[in-house]
């Protein structure tokens, strides 16, 4: 990534450089090097470890091609702070990687402003990248910093992992869940034609779809008193799955605890009942067990740090909810209010299923 | 990325993750934590700088769509290794994220192959990224080291810049420059149907187009000779000038000096003139001076520093070239032998100009 003008040398005023220059540029704070030459140089301090993550993005998989640029320069850096959060990582910098159809100015100068204010909300610098012209794609990746703890091991470091999990833990969420998966069902027009969502409902699930907020206070609270931590993007199953499978161990879920989760569902004018009598529980379940694209934490951590959890929860201003006890059984065993096992399944997401 | 799976928990063998385990997933050597958690975690050494770069290559503008998917795994790492060869930083670890329009077992066999090779070659580590279905698009993201230099300034950094070139410097080239460009054009029929490239000349250029080899050893020995450095990525007049805007300077460049770089013309049956009157010396000049695709380094130097660049190109087995010399003006003069100026134009390879 260059931003470099070459005018004098009878050189064009490279369209990619100026792009680059005009929208992506600006004076670099915490990195060495920011935008503007081969590489960019980061030096983290001592004892920091570097946390890395790589999220792509593309355009009819991801997202609408007509979603407003504005929100979906928030959203891509979103879910990769999202990644960081997981970690209980710091955000420091990222690189952007952006492949356009064609130059629109308005769309570029939305997106970078949606990109740029959340990179500014959470401090963290745009430092480098690559712009091309191609079908509309999206990747970026994001570097944050941990504590290295040496007398932890296998691996020494303080961040969060999903293989932490003991038995015994509680496991919970953080925030609520499914409702941006349930707008994106509104949007497709998958909601029974004669009972749509109220548009002030929809706009509010919508807003989780658009504009998810990456808990990246949260996960840095977590480090001392988690035990194993992922962020839920893919759906409460297959997240909390990869924690189960790297921690070696399994869970016990009552599905009657998570499914006050979909805020929209407790939102509902008549409540939840109401909701459940015109969707169906059963939509109200998938969309909050294998909805997607929450960018919420699931986290396991000791009962005794219950206490600790509550305060952690009021200083936030944000619910964490205990939905799950980890189990030396491997697998996940999804329960009834009864304690009666689910046959249902639930495929979590992924972008090679059909 | 992760490569957990759920068997247990009754959810299906997860497409993306199984994928991911199968191809893309090795121990870890050099990182804290490599691929299968929410970020990848890596420890600089004390006195270190990380050097980043990301390149995102796009199906039919970057690769031909049916391109060897051994040599599109090797091309794809190669031109992120030749950004960390331009600031002479030693290679640690990379992400992937990969837009795959279909799973495409032997395709993805071949791909991780010549990719991991690369990677093995320059002891750099896969240690994350991200799967996805769509448009076929390939991003990585490099990550190196170098050693801080509290005493420069006002970069605190050992690592080759752009910015550095002084008044009276040389300008060197590494290799031979302008045969990948030619190839393209062969392979895109743009050369005069009465005269093909010759197979065995066709196959020698398409080798640099396919498989480039950065430049990495040179860059790494270049740190305490040269004053400035880039990698030859978008042509030869684009990236030096990039080193021209950043240094605050001009240079004046003998074109008679850099024709004899295109080694598909050196290796003509009749040698240089045949080539010349067979394709005409403007296409020669085009592809060694605005081809693109090259990979080799441009770099400044002073002159005091001519013997030991004799010496490291011997120690390399590879050519470095002076072709120009740095100097106070603005703007990048090109000049024939007798020292006249050019007035042809060239246009540099930029993804937005038509």
């Amino acid at each position: 990534m260059a931003n470099a003008r070459c005018t004098d040398s009878g050189l064009p005023v490279s369209g990619e450089f100026a792009l680059i220059e005009r929208y992506f540029t600006r004076p670099s704070a915490r990195a060495v090097l920011g935008v503007g030459d081969d590489c960019a140089l980061l030096q983290s301090a001592p004892g920091m470890q570097l946390a890395i993550s790589t999220d792509m993005l593309v355009a009819g998989r991801h997202f609408f091609p007509d979603t407003d640029p504005r929100l979906l320069g928030h959203k891509s850096l979103a879910v990769n702070l999202s990644d960081l959060a997981a970690c209980g990582a710091r955000p420091l910098a990222f690189t952007l990687a952006l492949s356009l159809p064609e130059v629109d100015a308005p769309w570029l100068q939305a997106f970078s402003e949606g990109l740029l204010a959340l990179a500014d909300a959470h401090q963290c610098e745009l430092i480098g990248g690559d712009t091309t012209r191609g079908p509309l794609t999206i990747c970026i990746t994001v570097l944050g910093e941990v504590p290295m703890d040496a007398a932890r091991l296998p691996v020494p470091t303080s961040a969060l992992l999903r293989s932490g999990a003991q038995t015994g833990d509680d496991v919970y969420v953080s925030g609520s869940l499914g409702d941006a998966a349930l707008a994106l069902r509104a949007l497709q027009g998958q909601l029974p034609l004669t009972a749509p969502l109220p548009s002030a409902l929809l706009a509010q699930a919508r807003q989780r779809l658009d504009a998810p907020q990456p808990r990246v206070a949260l996960g840095q609270a977590l480090r001392p008193l988690a035990s194993a931590c992922a962020d839920l993007s893919d759906g409460l199953l297959g997240d909390l799955g990869h924690i189960l499978a790297r921690s070696g161990c399994g869970a016990r879920l009552d599905v009657s605890q998570v499914l006050p989760l979909l805020a929209t569902r407790q939102h509902c004018v008549g409540g939840p009942a109401q909701f459940d009598a015109t969707y169906g529980t059963e939509l109200a379940l998938q969309c909050v067990l294998a909805g997607g694209d929450d960018y919420e934490l699931v986290f396991c951590a000791a009962p005794a740090q219950r206490l600790a959890m509550d305060a952690l929860a009021q200083s936030l201003a944000l619910a964490l909810t205990r939905i799950a006890t980890i189990e030396a059984e491997p697998g996940l065993r999804l329960v009834d209010a009864q304690g009666a096992p689910l046959q249902a399944s639930f495929a979590s997401f992924d972008h090679f299923t059909p």
